[in-house]
């Protein structure tokens, strides 16, 4: 699930939907799925789509043209507001896309998009787009590993108490707890490997019968549209697809996958907001946010603006779900509508938290003394389970917490090893 | 609930974030919410603040000082790539008016924000704008009551089938049908009249301290700053309120009110979708909308955009909820930070939506005839209660549909009366 | 929003439907909207609507019999099995019920459920509950208004310190705390008392044809059905409404009051779990709950259970949102059938939260003393807004905290003024 | 993920928490998941850890002893009513099950759950009983698709009109269409089939360290502890997993394919909705459902109980990935406590929708002579994009559906085999 070959264009530094004055931290995703870059990926499907025509020999060698650019940033505004119309954007893009090739490469105007429906397109975008957005947050998680693993291996030994429904419960040491972030986000990352990202070829609806038309003059009109489909697809490096219209699971899969990672974010951030707390204080932000009017103030900001991700996250994947369960036809009034903007919202805010997550977890203080102190503070309590315990068995009870520590060093170094086996995996792959 | 007279400016035509490539129609939600739109909105709180600190005699005429414009559109990717830091985009705003105006205007530099806090600014700014969106809203309403109005008067005695579980069931006529969409548009109405828009002013925790300190050189500084609270109300024409930094029932009341404008308009649009099948074809958009391949196609696209804000809506009102559950502190990690784009987000889909629905009925087509021939069709199945019921009784079944519209004429005359008493409130109200 | 005179059956104390394994707690909803419960509810409409029949001169007298018992506790779960032939349990206990009657009572046999449809059944049972339930609710509040009110008062002097995004910001009351929450519930009180819980009556699809086939000898049947209607809903105390089928804003107004009341309890609950800390210990639960292993744990298992509800909640009513936007036709496929379960279960969880927020604040312990220790600790930083304004002003540093406390004390008389207010209304409102 | 032995029970046909009044079909889940079921389960999973600790010599040869039936059905309300105390329902039971044992079994009272705590029991019994419930999730899927085999191939030639927003599109076949359903049950089935389904046992917090303690006196304490989990993992059929205490991925990742099978069958129904409209006709339901007060109706009750699932199941996964992103501390006060009875709703009623849409699919009957009728009505505008495409090309137009059916073939064979593959498996797996 690297980044995809065809999508390594870069808006400019100034690229404002990048960010976002409501959404602090918004331009950590970048130019992933922002409007800019969507109309881009769009036109470069189409491109793709256009040379695949005259490589399979369907459309003649004067259609080939340079489609990038044709339609650029100047024109999302146009495009965005001609989009009401026929109710989505591909439809302008593809009539500015003509009526600019008209003059100066008639061929390549009157092949462009031939074949295809706007949902081929438009679903096609997405997906090119959220493959990167996933190699993003594989990005992300590499680093959280590495810095987790660090934490882990620093703290193995370092004391502190379990804290169950709020209150004080046994002894554990952070080395575990950081493991148990690391679980979290290691499971985010099998799921985010687990994903494919197919592109949509399926033409009006699901059948290709125009791009089997356009080469009805050829022997085998369906093994050439065969070609086609995988031409296309090997321009994004990814195998072809049958069309999934209204078979949205390659959707939901994406979005349930971002937010497990979101999941294993905010419950990161949940843990340090926390213990940040100053009358725990056994965590901190290296570098806390601000006031607008107490200068004493030294807000976990960036943990508040993870867990930010965790609240809104999961109903977000439950529109996507919705719209899935509800694509009927074959291509449904209203539900895949709804996908779009909430797709790209989820993986651009995951895109965010998880960013801001590297760098809480690079930045992060633990402070082994005041968790020392809380854990002596919570003597003899913390130990009234093994008191009990060691009663059944005729003990004498125990009285240092570093006693009572169970499996937590087998534990710590199972979760490391999963840790270092991801890290040792090449880079390049998710 | 009219348009506060402090929130009349207009973003240039060319705002570009009124339009959204993938929410085709949202240019329709002009400029409210929009981030210009609430940095500008922030920056008119900040000065009406500034105003009433000079006003109550706390703040030296000297401080007295036009804002608006100080920090604009330019500004606007600065101000929200610095939000981060502090969390939100108020800090860096805040910061941004001391810089500009240290030199020209020293004393306004040193006076703005004073005695409020970040939450004061951005919660207030909010407010104002959605007062402003839920106006446009009501006048959507308006329009369309006076649309379904026309609509149920000249379809009073328009057979149709109804359909319960998509199957005929008995006789009704579509200005019943109509009468029901009024029904629910009108319960939306009431629901966002009796919304009020409060604004913040707590300062760091609610308690208003820093106000009362600024306050401390006069007799009773307590009153100053009652009357210093007062001032600013007055001047966005709305009623002083106490805090409600962790208590947001006033957002989620808002979130609430819309959702019900969007599922009243929702639910018109699926009856549209049903109805415009063509194996129906009881109903259509009068315009309706093309493919990018098939030159055959009218789709029904506004119905469709409108069905969408249907199925996204809850989800949204949902975090809002939730945010709202777990506001705890004086001012909540995350939950607060939520809120945001979110309620941002809703209100402008529905803003779009409502516009949409206007204009579909505005122009949708009824085709009684073919009302009729369903109807035809459907007989004597749609008659069958009525014979099991005539059974009981010992009477003769009735062969004319239209002898078995049980109180459809007094129902319809119930609804319309509702809908008149409303045309009949003066403009301007909501 | 009295409840219902209809509604006054208790189900024996052995009813199983009102406790659960999985929601511990859920016996506090008692017998309200248990299937037990809606199965007699339903029963008893049937029963009101035949004796209207028989009252408005439709049905003969002697079609006048006691319905209550006829089907019951016993038939629960053949009824239920039955259901989902026709996809609601009100088409077999209809047959249930004329079948048991046909023998005995073959008149009423003959008149039972004439006219009506099954939705006019199922939606006025859980209306009727409902309103039992918004009831229970309002009591619950009232007693949350007393116990919290005396909280306000007992500690309006109890100094303590504010914190925002979990940092010590500036000086504050507990009982300006507390009277934030008592807010949050008065808030919640406003809009449940604003509910309204209109019966269901409008045949097989909303037009009452049957009903006025019925009443087709009479000299004017619109008329006699207008009464019967007003003789129906008379018997639960309420006003005559017209069909409300397809439009659900009855359903979501409800969902949505009752969201805002869980809203209030768990914002209450999260301040309660983050408060009892062991590490802060400024309030705890007066009874906490143990553990399977640890005997040393009190947890906070009230404020635990209680913030629960505040987590699924949201989504509950939006599941509610969803369906009444997708309410098409003239009874929606699915829609409808997604409302019951879901309500139900809000509205029980809703109680259950509501009564253990009652216990907890009956409960609850605060210890001025941690409180004060807190603040001690907390100087001077949570001074330094107040050095910073002071500064501004050329004033002195203050250095008690008590000294800034802005309008602290105005702001908890107002907010006890509320409170006293509706202390004042007479029982047995809401 | 074939069912578990230890769960072979079997609840009496009586056991009325099988059935549900307001969730018609609710039987169809049987017994797994029930309230019953799970409290066996709890007690199974504590007689597997009191096996375990005997086993590995822990625990001394008299701690053997039969647990099944120690508490039973009788003690459901009891131990429900008791669960509030502590939060949880394990706690009464393990308390009963020591009162229990007490006299006749003194060894097995004083063993039983010892190196334990409540969400050990908890989570592995939701586990087992998740365990069952996807795999009868699978084996509906399997039956479903033999029967969508049995469509797609029987209707490989079916011609109908392929259907875009709302309006006719193009020709294909409702083997494709078919085709397409096949695809979304078998991406259900390929997530199901890589679930795990992990016990919990770690303890007070997650270290074992109490288990550890009660094999102190053995020579390697960590080793007898993992032979310890080992045991108790293998008697349920499953490998040894570590804690997943605040974890939570073990939940959301059978949620979010839990849903998938949801939004899969739910696309199912809708398309049955709309095409047994009886304007279309295409489709019907073997058997209709009835209604109580029309004779003629024949509604799609199965379609509408599925969609039903469809709608309800998304919110519900977000409540679980709520949970999951607010599992803070190492057991969060709350989001646990919240996952319980929501997992439970969501697969219970994924098993009653994959049950409901088996019977669906198993009496669908499709109309090609109707399929026929509407293709030709929607002549010629369904052959308009090959007009188009042809005109390009300067060839004829095509007259004939059957001609522009483009890789209908193709694509349906791709998809049967995919079908094949799994009817291929060996029954007993997923």
């Amino acid at each position: 699930m690297s980044d995809s070959p065809g999508t390594v264009y870069r808006a400019g530094s100034s690229d404002p939907s990048a960010s976002d004055l409501f959404w602090p931290g918004a331009e950590r995703a970048a130019h992933i799925l922002t409007p800019i870059q969507l109309l881009r990926t769009m036109e470069d499907f189409e491109a793709a789509w256009l040379d695949g025509l005259v490589e399979v020999g369907v459309a003649p060698a004067a259609a080939r043209h340079e489609l990038m650019g044709v339609v650029g940033v100047r024109d999302l505004d146009a495009v965005a507001r001609a989009a009401e119309a026929g109710g989505n954007p591909v439809i302008p893009l593809v009539a500015l896309l003509r009526e600019r090739l008209a003059e100066t490469a008639p061929e390549a105007a009157r092949w462009v998009h031939r074949g295809l429906t706007s949902q081929d397109v438009l679903d096609s975008a997405l997906m090119i787009q959220l493959s990167s957005a996933c190699a993003h947050l594989g990005r992300e998680i590499r680093g959280q590993v590495g810095a987790l693993t660090g934490l882990v291996e620093a703290h193995r030994g370092t004391l502190m108490v379990a804290r169950t429904l709020t209150q004080h419960a046994v002894p554990t040491t952070f080395g575990l707890k950081a493991a148990r972030w690391l679980d979290g986000v290691l499971d985010a990352w099998d799921d985010l490997r687990a994903l494919s990202f197919p592109l949509q070829a399926g033409g009006a609806a699901g059948t290709m019968a125009a791009a089997v038309e356009l080469a009805s003059d050829r022997d085998d009109p369906v093994e050439v549209v065969q070609r086609l489909g995988a031409h296309v697809a090997g321009h994004f490096s990814r195998p072809p697809a049958p069309p999934w219209h209204t078979n949205r699971a390659p959707v939901t899969r994406v979005a349930d996958a971002v937010v497990r990672c979101t999941d294993a974010w905010a419950r990161i951030a949940g843990d340090v907001l926390t213990l940040s707390r100053p009358e725990i204080g056994e965590l901190s932000e290296g570098t806390g946010g601000g006031s607008s009017t107490m200068p004493n103030k030294e807000n976990p900001v960036l943990a508040t603006l993870v867990r930010r991700a965790g609240l809104t996250a999961p109903q977000l994947a439950a529109t996507l779900h919705l719209a899935s369960a509800e694509s009927t036809d074959e291509r449904p009034a209203g539900p895949w509508h709804a996908e779009w903007e909430t797709v790209t919202t989820l993986a651009r805010r995951a895109m965010v938290a998880g960013s801001q997550t590297t760098t809480l977890l690079a930045g992060l203080e633990v402070h082994p003394e005041r968790m020392a102190a809380t854990l002596a503070g919570a003597l003899p309590g913390v130990l009234a389970e093994q008191r009990a315990t060691a009663e059944v068995l005729g003990h004498l009870p125990l009285e240092d917490p570093r006693d009572y520590l169970g499996l937590t060093a087998v534990l710590v170094d199972a979760t490391l090893e999963r840790a270092h086996h991801l890290l040792g995996t090449p880079v390049g792959d998710l």
